[in-house]
């Protein structure tokens, strides 16, 4: 079975990540490239890799000795504008997505990684675009998905994301932390054995109890009593700011699920800047993407780190081929 | 000058600290301890660290030689129960404190850094205890303080700490925010030359241009306008999720002023879970304190950690004794 990459906005590093990746030799599975062949011939001649990029017609025609493309036939070598927001990659971005989502949702792609998406440059030409993860979910017909981002020391699951703070409190409730808890121990059981997850509390030292808030009782303790009920390796609400040190220095826990966006993302983030890999919950088929943007400052230049890209890919395999356990929920 | 330290709760791993911290020769200025000097000799004979302990009448009755004791001869030998809880020694922890406060604002001492109190213990005699630091702030007579957690890798302040995080939104406003910049500045030109200082966004990307949540356009923006056109060294707000991985890795900022509790927090436990100091700003004194709690678990052991106590005194003596900026604000 094949994975799908999708190149991403051409303006920023994903094509080059993408190029760099095959010429080190880094990516150890079968892939087809979702993008212009046009892109990425520019930089494999501007950053001198010579690799052997041909145009595939679907997934069985692979050629393991090349980089296989999935043509979109959108850009043209003329079109490309390394580090320029440019309304025609935008586009484009957003119809390789659309390809590569199709193609996992027929069953021909075993999951799809996503290069970077400039958000600015897709609304230049479709102004309804709020985001990647969103355009995946549109595609495949469901609203609740949420973010796993995962790093070699930690796994964090959000409750909500991209919502203010007030909004993400509100967006605290049983019935929405019970559903990311679900996919939290399904995704978790997927890439290991025997699973430990810790729930964050919402407010300090979880709220001490009721002192600082009472979320923390009447919202997250009935979601843990409930996937404990289910038999779930859950437990929580933890006071967030112990609870970190203890699942990545104590290795206590295999993965938090997460209250808000800024909980899970600044410990991810101050562990492994560059290498964390994110993965979308909820959805019918794998999806797994970089922790990364178009980057357009270094765009061009060949410097860009691929290590996210190799894990995003290493993640999209574990998910794929690891045996369902029987007793999964 | 003399530094003076506060044993904590009796019952706690307060008194065993210092013995221990003397024991290894680790407390390079001089001090006075405000404590029992029955509690102190109980653990020094439990622990069998022998110590030269003597009991001082006041700054000017000082012995090199020994670790000299305030004596508050609340505490008899027999009274000291580690590992539990006890009313007693929740009141002596509470009378410590008081006396190291009084005679730092009568300029007896240089600074007062405190050993941990145990809440629930001291609330059995005195039910409007609320903690360590509002017990240092009204004996002062002061209400806006706040506290400054300090590692060596990251220093962070916080507009709010235990309230709800549905209060702390309450209280990220422009005002208090300016306040909090401002103490942080000042107690940063204590700690190093040429301080630079990042503010923190109160939402995800720090809302994102108003996407997610206007504080960060309506309040904290035009706190650190205001900071600006005061000349200090302050930037932002920052999107909060890298904000920590450029203070920290990239060594961009000195110190990150935090709109709640766990945004500062979270970070600084996860880097530096045993060697925090935590420093209270706004008083007219020079406090600071171990980041710990009491650890009824280990509690006559000998086992607990020196590492915060020894950086809470030299943190306090940097406080102390550095230079005022004269351009200082």
């Amino acid at each position: 079975m094949l994975y799908g990459i999708t190149t991403g906005d051409s303006s920023g590093v994903g094509p080059e990540i993408l190029l760099k990746a095959c010429a080190n030799k880094e990516l150890n599975h079968p892939f087809l490239a979702y993008g212009d062949l046009a892109v990425l011939k520019y930089y494999d001649e501007l950053l001198g890799y010579r690799l052997r990029l041909r145009q595939s017609d679907g997934p069985r025609d692979y050629d393991p000795e090349c980089l296989n493309v999935m043509d979109q036939g959108i850009m043209q070598r003329a079109d490309v504008t390394p580090g320029k927001l440019n309304a025609k990659s935008g586009r484009a971005g957003r119809e390789y997505v659309v390809a590569a989502t199709r193609a996992a949702l027929a069953g021909d792609i075993a999951a799809v990684v996503t290069l970077p998406m400039n958000k600015e440059a897709t609304q230049l030409t479709d102004a309804s675009f709020t985001g990647h993860t969103e355009l995946i979910g549109k595609e495949c017909g469901v609203e609740d998905v949420t973010i796993m981002l995962a790093s070699e020391q930690l796994i964090v699951t959000h409750v909500s994301t991209h919502v203010s703070l007030a909004g993400a409190i509100k967006l605290a409730k049983k019935e929405r932390i019970c559903m990311i808890i679900r996919l939290t121990v399904e995704a978790l059981k997927r890439l290991k054995e025997n699973p430990r997850i810790a729930v964050a509390g919402l407010n300090p030292h979880a709220g001490e109890n009721g002192l600082f808030g009472d979320e923390d009782i009447t919202e997250i303790r009935p979601a843990v009593e409930w996937a404990k009920s289910q038999g779930m390796p859950v437990e929580g609400p933890f006071p967030p700011d112990t609870l970190f040190y203890l699942a990545v220095e104590k290795k206590k826990f295999d993965a938090i699920v997460c209250m808000y966006h800024d909980q899970g993302h600044i410990p991810l983030k101050l562990l492994d800047f560059e290498g964390g890999v994110n993965i979308t919950l909820g959805l019918p088929i794998i999806r797994t993407s970089v922790d990364h943007g178009t980057a357009f400052d270094i765009a061009g230049k060949g410097v860009a780190s691929t290590t996210s890209l190799v894990r995003a890919l290493e993640f999209a395999v574990r998910l794929a081929t690891r045996k369902r356990d029987p007793c999964a929920h």
